[in-house]
This record gives structure tokens, C-alpha cells and sequence, in this order.
């Protein structure tokens, strides 16, 4: 992203279900409550909504239909609706499109809607559609996730205990939060003594599958003020996609994940941002696996690589450390239904610039950084937002 | 879309395979060669490529994979792909995106790909993706366009033998492209005695499931000479999405798609366009069946509801006539890759209008329209390309 686009866009309203297991909901009514309350948060009506995006990674039984079902749940007809699949950075990047529009001028009022539901259907569908047949037959998420996570335990010599403390804290903090999936805290010791799921990642390192969805308003900076005082702004947007088979690649290293590299790169481009720890007040990262939560500190250059592990046992990311990751609870605790999930960051972020988090609020919030990461690993993006200067 | 996209985006370099039964080649080795030869065309390199979208309805096994397929498939790495799907619609819709992250200022040149392979897939699997298993079970594209059209002979008192002029039509264009699936004339005698398929449809009425790739190379109108002296500029898009049940809604009328004329209207104003028929000089329209072209020349006003009948008759659609429409052979005889199709619309548009379509050039080709429809009928994106003015 040029620097052309910082500063040009706003965030006047945002939407959030309950997260969790929602089978009185369907999808279309997880969308509506998301959507409609994005429009009551913002002060307009859907009438003024010009646009739409749409973030859905599965979106359930015909494979398609999206747009159609976003446009017959909340009868927004007749006009523009986009959907942007890219794996579990779906969210962030419909987010990312959206922006693009308002800020070339195309439309003054836009909505982002990140909606699923993954509940209430076949587990092996799911599995299905994240994983290839031929390269990766077999394996899952969390076998994966844990390649990586094993490699980066041998070389700096980071023990479970370590990967335990990620899901305390971001239980923790989903305790404090009522739309959260799961909230109750945990201890260390009921993470290291959970049944294993793929080693290291015991049940507590896996982040559930969820229902759910959340949904924003933007429109251009500078018609924000008639909306509200408090509105947010976009600093910056990066994303990247990487090589789909990493562990066939001989140069992967397997200690993180350069497209969140390559991705928060052109986000703080945009924003202007040199020192992340510094200029970053919190981040909503993407915690699929504590392991991910770790290697997303150093990817993100909030640590330099190999510090991760300190990072977390220090507190430095808990909801009173320097650099707060994870206040609303993360995938681990607020749940990740994949193309809601980035959408629900930026509800959170917009929601802790405001001041308006309550117990799980982070002390000067005054910019926000939401990271998504999927492919698995292979696909990043970083939406950097900021109270308005 | 505003007025003030109108004339920002330039269109530098196109590239299409062949498409029909490419079981010589994978949905990769097509992505390949439509952006390799969009990039040659150009002028470009893919170094010098800053962003992609990628159009496809159903990447293959996994549901997924897609933006991450084309980062491998190109070497493309550490750079943004988006992937965007919207039924029929969706290479155009990917286009639409890309116009507006240019005319944002993000990124100074970026490329679309629209790919897709249907033929070497189990037939189940589309009619599974495309078709709601409740509302529309057992029905299929040509079962439900034909509802449509039936209620439209039954209206207007148009019979088979009208249809088959559009098969004849587009046929006659198709066997003047060497890219085009069939290349074949058919005669009228052909069409009506064809097995049917659904009433009025018999085989010929109807496009086939084809494999196809097509790219384009985006960049800001006032860079555009640096690339290329016939440069073509975007003058205005449109998308719109309707209701995804028309059928069960008692105020259809069934004698047209109203997201057509959504899309079509926000096109032509941001074009400036008043009059289509004077001022649109060809178009490539969604011709999924023979009736659906005869319904878009309604829908993008060439002519008033109830005459498109006579608009083919008279031969003003012809390659001779006064807007010739599918030179390119359209769906019915270039094929329809969903995801391919609207970029190849976008790579027809910018070959006539430099001149270089050959047996099939369309004269004084100024300005070119194209035209997408999903959903089935409830999504429409229309794209007005034109000469440097």
C-alpha cells in the first residue's frame, strides 16, 4: 500500500454476535445482527450503506451463494456486493477492499460483513476444504501448526509451560468479555495436563471452531465527523501470500511465518510506524495455536526472532504489559469462525480505541494493530488503525 | 461507483489461453499462461506486478487454496492476492476490485487473473456449488433460465427459431477466434433439432463447461504511456446484487434481471453514457443461453423491454450490424470458465479496441462493454472500457 491510502479512510461503526456455539442462529441471522448493529453503532441506516463486503470462507452448503445470502438477509438489493475469500485472513482482507473503494472515491458509505458458521456441520468438510489432498493428505491444522511449533521449541529451547502461558492469558482475558466463545480462565497446569491434540499443542493450544460473525462501517476521513467524534482511522494495510508448501521448500526455516513479515511490512510503511513496540499500543493477532501467538510477536517485530518466549512470560503481552496482545480473548478464547474472525478484530480494536472495552480495556489504547494469518501460514494481513490524530 | 473512478485506470496488457478441454493442461499451467502473456503484452514484468486478484468461482478440490495456488503457480510471493468470487460475475467483480485499489493510489500496476477447470471434475460437484440443495433442489441452470424464458416466449410471442439466431450468431463469431472453444458454424435447422435439454433450450441454446484462463494488467491512466501508446481506460463499472430466490418472489416477472440493469445503470453513469445504443459500440454479454443474450440487450437498454427478439432478427447484433455483440463468440462458442469468463470479456474488449481482432474486428471500435451475470440472474457486473480519448 502507497502512503497515499493512510489516513483516508474511517471506521464509524462496528457489529459483533456472540461467538460460539450458535445453533439458534443461522447464518443469515448471525449477519443480520452484525450488520444492524454496525448501522445502529454508526448512526445510519442500510439505506446509506452504498457497498458491501463480504468475508466467508466456507459459506456452507452450495459452496457459493454468498453475496446472495448477505444481500437477502438484510434485503440490501440492487447494489454492490463483493466477497473476499483468502483463508483464515478473509476477515482482514474483505476489510482491506472495502477501504480500497472508499478511498478511491467510489463510494462514501460502505459496510464489511465477516460471517461463519462452523458448527453445525461435518467436521471432514471442513477439513476438506483446508487441506490438499495430494501434499498434505492426513494432516490438519494442528499438525501443521505443531511442525513449525516443534522446530522452533528444539532451536530455542522453549518448553510447553511456555506455550501454556499464551492460553492463560487469552483465557483471561475472554473471561472478562461477554461475546467470547469460551468464558472461563484456565491455569496453567489444566493446559499442560488437557488431552494432546498433535505435539506440543495440547486441546488448551487449539483455538475451537466457532460460529459467528461482526461487521464495520466505513466511509471516507473526511466525512467521518458527521457521524460521530470518535471515529477510528485506517493507518495502514498490508497483505501477502506466500508459497503454499513451505515444508517442501528447503528454505523454510519453520521459526515463523514471512508473510506476516512481508504483510506488517506495508502496513507500517503506510502507518509510518519504525518501531512497532513502541508505536503500537495493542494487537489483535492471530492465535489459531499458542505456538502461532508467539511466532506473531517476532514476525510482527514487537520482539526480534527467538524472543518470543520471553515476551509472553514476562507479561509483556498480558492486558497490563507494554504492549497488550489479545485483550478480546483472541481466536483461543473469543473462538475463529475463519471470514468473521478478522472483522471481530476490528470490532475489538475500534471498541478498545473508543475506550468502550471495559474490564478488558488496554490503558491509552491509541493504535491498534489486527493481524490474520491462514493457508495455513502461507497467507497475512495487518490493518493498523489509530484514533483519529 | 462515482464519477471520479471514471478515466484513473488504464488497461496495459492482456492474455487468454485457448480455452475448451485444456486436459493438457492444470488450472496453475493456464494461470501461467494468461499472466505471462497479459505481462509480455504489457511490457511489464511480473517483478513489476505490486498486487493481484484472482477470479475463481471453484478452485478445485480443497474450496480454497486459490490466492495461494496462483502465488505458486507465478512465483508470485510476499506480494497481496485477493481472491473474489461472486457466481457468474466473478472475473469481473475481480477486475472491479483491482480498478479500485489503482484508482486508490495503492499499488501503480497490478494484475487480474480469471481461471478456471470444469472439465476434468466430476459434473455432481458444480451442480452441487451453484445449486441451493433446498430451495433448489434438482434444478440446474438451464432449468431455471428456461422458466425465465419461457415466461418471455409466452409474453412476447417469441418462438425457438429466434433463439437459434443467437447460437448462429455467436457461432459464426466464434469460428473467426482461435481461442474460442468451438469453432464451428452452426445453422439455424442444427440448433432446433438439437436433443433438448430444458424448454426452449436444446443442446445449442445452451454454453458448455469449459477450462480457460485470462489476464489483465491494470495501471494508473496517467501512466499508462510509459507501457504502451493504445492504452485502453476504464470508463465506468457497475455491480449489483439482487435476491438470490427470484422465483419465489411473486414480483418477478421473469422477463428480465433487474441486477443487470442495477449494474448497468452505476456504469453508464460513471461513464457519462446516456444513450448505450449510440454510444457503446459492441459489447461481450453473458450468454449463458441463447434467451439470457436476448434479455441483456434489454436489460443494458440497446433497445426497450419486449424487443430484443427483433434486435437479433434485424441483425443489429451481428458483426456487421450497428452494436455488434460476442464477437468474440461469447459463451456459447468461446466456452464459460465461471471464474475466466469476465476477464476474457476484458481481454475481447481491449483487443478490439486496438484493432486487433482480426477475422472478427468490429469497426470504429471505440468504446467496448462487458458483461457478467451469476447467480443465477441475481448478481450482474458490468465494465466500459474505451480508447484513450
Amino acid at each position: 500500500m502507497s502512503k497515499s491510502l493512510a489516513n483516508q479512510v474511517a471506521v464509524i461503526g462496528v457489529g459483533c454476535t456472540k461467538f460460539g456455539e450458535n445453533f439458534d442462529q443461522s447464518l443469515q441471522e448471525m449477519m443480520v445482527e452484525a450488520a444492524t448493529g454496525a448501522c445502529k453503532d454508526a448512526g445510519v441506516s442500510l439505506d446509506d450503506v452504498k457497498a458491501a463486503w463480504l468475508g466467508t470462507f466456507s459459506p456452507g452448503f452450495s459452496g457459493g451463494k454468498a453475496t446472495i445470502t448477505l444481500a437477502d438477509a438484510l434485503k440490501f438489493r440492487g447494489r454492490p456486493i463483493t466477497r473476499v475469500e483468502n483463508y483464515c485472513a478473509t476477515g482482514t482482507d474483505a476489510f482491506r477492499n472495502a477501504a480500497s473503494a472508499v478511498a478511491a472515491g467510489q463510494y462514501d458509505i460502505v459496510m464489511v460483513v465477516g460471517a461463519e458458521k462452523l458448527r453445525d456441520r461435518p467436521v471432514r468438510g471442513l477439513q476438506r476444504e483446508g487441506i490438499h489432498p495430494y501434499f498434505e493428505a492426513g494432516s490438519t491444522a494442528p499438525g501443521i501448526f505443531a511442525l513449525a511449533a516443534n522446530r522452533y521449541m528444539h532451536t530455542y529451547g522453549m518448553q510447553r509451560d511456555t506455550l501454556a502461558k499464551v492460553a492463560v492469558k487469552n483465557h483471561a482475558n475472554g473471561a472478562l468479555n461477554p461475546k467470547a466463545h469460551f468464558q472461563m480462565k484456565i491455569t496453567e497446569e489444566q493446559v499442560l495436563k488437557a488431552p494432546m491434540i498433535a505435539y506440543p499443542f495440547g486441546l488448551f493450544d487449539c483455538c475451537p471452531t466457532t460460529d459467528g460473525a461482526a461487521a464495520a462501517i466505513l466511509c471516507r476521513a473526511d466525512l467521518a465527523k458527521q457521524f460521530r467524534k470518535d471515529f477510528i482511522v485506517v493507518r495502514g494495510i498490508g497483505l501477502a501470500v506466500m508459497s503454499g508448501k513451505p515444508y517442501l521448500d528447503p528454505t523454510c526455516d519453520y521459526l515463523g511465518f514471512p508473510a506476516t513479515e512481508a504483510a506488517a511490512r506495508e502496513a507500517y510503511v503506510a502507518a509510518g510506524i519504525a518501531e512497532p513496540l513502541k508505536e503500537v499500543d495493542f494487537a489483535e493477532v492471530h492465535d489459531c495455536f499458542t505456538w502461532t501467538e508467539i511466532s506473531n510477536y517476532e514476525d510482527l517485530g514487537f520482539c526480534k526472532k527467538g524472543e518470543g518466549a520471553r515476551f509472553i512470560e514476562e507479561g509483556r503481552s498480558s492486558l497490563q504489559g507494554d504492549l497488550p496482545v489479545n485483550p478480546s480473548g483472541g481466536l483461543k478464547s473469543f473462538g475463529h469462525p475463519v471470514g468473521a474472525t478478522g472483522v471481530r478484530m476490528i470490532y475489538e480494536i475500534v471498541t478498545q480505541l473508543r475506550g468502550g472495552a471495559g474490564a478488558r480495556q488496554v490503558k491509552d489504547a491509541k493504535v491498534g494493530l489486527a493481524h490474520n494469518l491462514g493457508g495455513p501460514g502461507a497467507v497475512a494481513c495487518v490493518v493498523i488503525l489509530g484514533r483519529e490524530a
